[in-house]
């Protein structure tokens, strides 16, 4: 043994090796608790600025990082933004971008980022709307009027852009208030393949090496913006145990759903995903094998069904850990207690674990047909059914349409049906033989839909000719059948639509079902049980993720591995240089060049500080959405930027476990030294720190 | 997408990223086979030059690597000596060493090394002892006898050391003649804290830094040896895709288990063993938690706990992977097709599977009994049990004696019983209490064992007061108590031994029972099981591992670990540096300093170069006693040293799974750049390399 006395006492000396949940609304962050566990308490100002130095980016999160409006975001958050800037001669995904100068800062067509001014809760407002004797959809109408009507005057009255906010599943109402900025400019990104070394397969994995960061500025009337808050760079940067604080838009989690939705998705959902998923990818990996034509069609769609199978066998991790979901079971018993002893309560939400039950047990008897009657994966069938569905669709009132083809939804399908994206059609006949013959062997030769679909041909024959004959393929004749109407599309033989027009009426009936039976049970006792929650508990507890500003803190932390290792808190240089060296001279024949790197960094090597900390894990609980999400320390200064979280704490969708909830970072540091060192931008760097 | 149709070409273009099965004796190498996939055969003289370079360390294998008798193992293999050599002056376990020249090589004590020189198939003359009417038990006297007798009149003709050798569970008899070496001396080692880098948490896992390499030299005559044969360290080293083979020392596996004893180790054995662990590893670190001494103390046990749960888990892993149980449930009907098919085959062995599964029947039944009635982990439970035992038992005659108590036996567990081995009462007491609560819990209060052993107390109440009482901590008193004989050990009041008393007869009962009921069948059925495997399938196959000596090949590889992640083939020492800095300057403080590096490597790391390769992994079948083995490529070079292979691929011990089955090595280049630019030790490079 190599231990010592002091080595172990330092072992003991550690703080905090355990993450700390919740997802918490800047109103309401448990300063407290904070103050208790790591004697620093955040006040209403430090928050506050915060709260300001944060700004929301479609699909992710990011930060003003200087006193001339720089933005800061996760370079998977801005890379369509860089795509769109590149040209055939200047590929800035590829080579990495640095303006030379403020006039050379270009115009994102389209971005816009939103910043949270200030929010009020309007949930007495809301509630007035609400009269005796009104039923529960009624209520439902109300509420949402209510707020359409407060934002609408809120926005007259501000000039800001104002979202009403649901949290608590309806225990609070918010008007969240933003100011837009709509001239934002690309100022600097390094190389995709050092933005996302390692690709694709090594997603949600540790220890990591990515330098995934993109840098904007916010021009207002033309000139640099002066924001009322940002977070400055720290010169020092974080240590194991230091904490931190995430500020950002967690997007989706469902720690809120009942044991036994927890233990479906468990024992029966999630294993069958997973089943589907491993005969999608069989088929596409024995199509790959035929030549290097089709490898290469084949990868995409393989790291796709590689990464969604990761995540999800990440999650089964957390929901099979006993102690996760007894957890989880054990405070269902606390809510179910409580509301047995308030009549009120009881009243509503006494039966609704039971109710729920008893839909789980239909969502286990339909989920075959729920997942096997659909369009899948296959993209011309999803425009065939589409192009059938559309007309019928348009001519219904909005709230009676299927849900893709409402108000809300309608521009977004269109947008996809006519989408210039190149279709494969080699990928999408083995992706529709498949998915038929998932069909077949899971609903029996005899199933209904299996015999409208195939017509007693085979799985392959039927994919094979509806591939080769469709000439759905071209963008301009799924523009021209749209714009055609229904007689359109009954005029046409094309063989993808009437294999559409065959699904149409079983995936129709199977929606139904699934509503009417499961998720139109889960909806209405899920929110009476959140009613419930709510008010037994209160704000002692964080809403579900909805979306918007959310604050987390945790220390810098390890975690023990899979295979039962602590994992070292942070990387450095050195290890990405160790993986890429680590294909002795062959990275670029392995995973299609994911631990390739630029030439520059090859080059450029000598130059930099090798022992830079570049990656860290951190014990905050985030889940996706919290993309680019600045993560600083107690003085509110930048210390990192949130990307990605670790495959052992995927199953943080559903049950939050401080032993293995750990979000991962590029270290600021390494992104002062990539800026210095490889990307000639050293006067970014000095106004990152204020220099 | 960066995939380019070259890159796929040359992923394509990689060789064999498959493991090759088979730990093959030297005399029926597979040589067509490895022909036809790598376009290489080793010829006789090949192989025989490989064999003569092998030697066999005690549990481990090296290699003569120099004209002039250098020797390479694994530090751990030869950590005992260094230590051994080591004095409270000079710790060269820690520190490292390397002799300033050849006078100051340090002699070994004791140390024996063993080189195969020649082998003889004896099977012919061994059964022509075998005559017509003879019982099993007496043919299996006859067999042994004549083997003792081959034995005996070799070593007089050849002046060499023979061992009798059993292949094929008794398909095929051998001698082994070995010349042994007697002088060895310890020549260089580097520091613990590098060669066992990660120590024991990182066991099994991948990536990998450690420099695990020793370096002794072989005199005869006081003189350096000059060897038959010896492999030179190869000037270019390996990269992904090349050939390797390694030659050794194979130790146990278990691939001739029928389904149904496969199927019990996946979902009984291993689980209830790991049951097991957990509640001691839980009971540890409560303790641990209490104060920074008893963290010191718990530490040791806790990391073996971890090993070993590390390691049961990846066996778990492989024989829970459906496609290999499957291999093997087809391999076990072909070959009961067979036995059916002939009367000779079938009157022998065509109802052992039916009876193995029956004694496996009873194994489940016998389980909880078999694991928890017996002493355990408890230190002084051991000791007292061993001395309650020793004058009966010595007193019979060797073949009825408890196996530990045998001729072949005693003075190992003699030497156990004296051991000067410090004992910590505080974690046996620990481990007690765990193990008598683990009795009570799955035995229940009123089984007689548990009863015996609480007398109506608590587990704590009983460990506490034996440990409390006892003195058997103290190797004198032991002493006194085995010299004593029975009446000593009578005349105690030591609670200890009155605690060992209690347990003695429940502990022969349930020996008795699992020797009758379940392992005497297993190994009297499993043995006809394998002769009718050796006459159906003959050599074609290769057999059980015998910690015999054994030839495996197959390229340097990656895998897709647990994660999905395609593993990097090497590290290099930017790896280590990473590994070390990835703890902010706290390595200290994590896992008993695992990932401290010593002054001497980071003061030397700007000497280095960063990018040797240190450590890789290739597709060589192996399993424990394959530590130390040298690595050599086509050409016969050495090319890096085995020591350890990796965590998804631990099911080999039962299945063969050609995806997971990595072999650890440290590469012979990081050698080299460590003996030149740390260890001061370029002579030995330079030797090593024939300069």
């Amino acid at each position: 043994m190599r231990l010592s006395a002091l080595a172990l006492l330092l072992v003991s000396a550690l703080p905090a090796l355990r993450a700390d949940e919740g997802m918490w609304t800047f109103d309401n962050v448990p300063v407290k608790q904070i103050q208790a566990k790591y004697g620093f308490a955040p006040d209403a100002a430090w928050l506050h600025r915060l709260q300001l130095a944060t700004v929301r980016f479609p699909g992710g999160t990011g930060a003003f990082v200087s006193a001339d409006g720089l933005v800061i975001t996760n370079h998977h958050v801005g890379r369509g933004v860089i795509a769109q800037l590149s040209s055939a001669k200047a590929d800035y995904v590829k080579d990495g971008f640095a303006a030379a100068d403020r006039d050379h800062e270009l115009k994102a067509p389209g971005l816009e980022l939103m910043e949270l001014v200030s929010s009020e809760d309007v949930t007495a407002r809301v509630e007035a709307a609400v009269k005796a004797g009104m039923t529960d959809a009624q209520a439902l109408v109300a509420r949402r009027n209510a707020l359409g009507e407060l934002r609408k005057a809120e926005e007259a009255r501000t000039g800001l852009v104002c979202e009403p906010v649901t949290l608590y599943q309806g225990g609070e109402y918010w008007l969240y208030r933003y100011r837009k900025f709509d001239d934002v400019r690309l100022v600097a990104a390094p190389e995709l393949q050092v933005a996302a070394f390692g690709g694709d397969p090594d997603n949600y994995t540790w220890p990591r090496h990515n330098l995934d960061f993109s840098l904007f500025r916010v021009y207002v009337d033309g000139k640099p913006y002066h924001p009322e808050a940002f977070l400055p760079f720290s010169p020092k940067g974080v240590a194991i145990g230091d904490l931190t604080f995430i500020s950002g838009h967690p997007g989706i989690t469902y720690r809120q759903l009942t044991h036994a939705q927890m233990v479906f998705a468990r024992d029966t959902g999630i294993p069958f995903q997973l089943h589907l998923l491993a005969r999608q990818r069989a088929a596409l990996e024995a199509y790959a094998a035929t030549s290097p034509e089709a490898a290469r069609l084949a990868a995409g769609p393989i790291y796709g069904i590689g990464n969604g199978t990761k995540r999800l066998t990440g999650q089964l991790l957390g929901l099979a850990k006993p102690a996760n979901l007894e957890k989880q079971a054990a405070a269902e018993a606390a809510l179910k207690a409580a509301v047995a002893k308030d009549p009120a309560l009881r009243a509503r939400a006494g039966e609704s674990w039971d109710r729920i039950a008893r839909a789980v047990d239909r969502q286990q008897a339909l989920l075959k047909e729920a997942s096997l009657v659909t369009p899948g994966r296959v993209a011309l069938l999803n425009h065939a059914l589409t192009l059938v569905r559309l007309a019928d669709e348009s001519a219904k009132p909005s709230a009676l349409r299927l849900s893709e083809f409402s108000d809300g939804n309608l521009k977004a399908t269109q947008a996809r049906l006519l989408s210039p994206r190149p279709v494969e059609k080699p990928v999408d006949a083995v992706l529709l033989a498949a998915d038929l013959q998932a069909a077949q062997d899971e609903l029996g030769a005899d199933h209904p839909f299996v015999k409208a679909m195939l017509g007693g041909q085979s799985p392959e024959a039927v994919a094979k000719a509806a591939v080769a004959g469709t000439t759905l393929d071209d963008p301009a004749v799924r523009k021209q059948l749209a714009e055609g109407g229904k007689a359109a599309i009954e005029g046409s033989a094309d063989p993808m639509l009437r294999l559409a027009k065959a699904l149409d009426p079983f995936n129709r009936a199977i929606r139904k079902r699934m509503e009417d039976e499961v998720t139109g049970v889960f909806n209405e006792q899920g929110g009476r049980i959140a009613e419930a929650r709510f008010k037994v508990f209160g704000k002692s507890l964080y809403p579900d993720a909805t979306f918007t500003l959310r604050l987390g803190y945790g220390p810098v932390a390890t975690y023990a591995n899979g295979s039962g290792t602590l994992a070292q808190p942070f990387t450095t240089f050195m290890g990405m240089f160790d993986r890429y060296l680590g294909w002795g001279g062959n990275a670029l024949a392995a995973e299609g060049g994911a631990w390739t790197l630029p030439q520059r960094w090859l080059d450029r090597e000598a130059k930099l500080d090798l022992a830079t900390p570049f990656n860290f894990i951190y014990a905050c609980d985030t889940v996706g959405g919290n993309s680019g999400s600045p993560v600083v320390n107690v003085k509110g200064e930048f210390v990192g930027i949130n990307f990605d979280s670790v495959y052992e704490g995927q199953g943080g969708y559903y049950v939050y476990d401080a032993d293995t909830k750990r979000a991962v970072a590029t270290d600021a540091r390494a992104i002062l030294e990539a800026l210095r060192k490889v990307m000639d931008a050293g006067r970014l760097a000095d106004e990152l720190t204020g220099k």
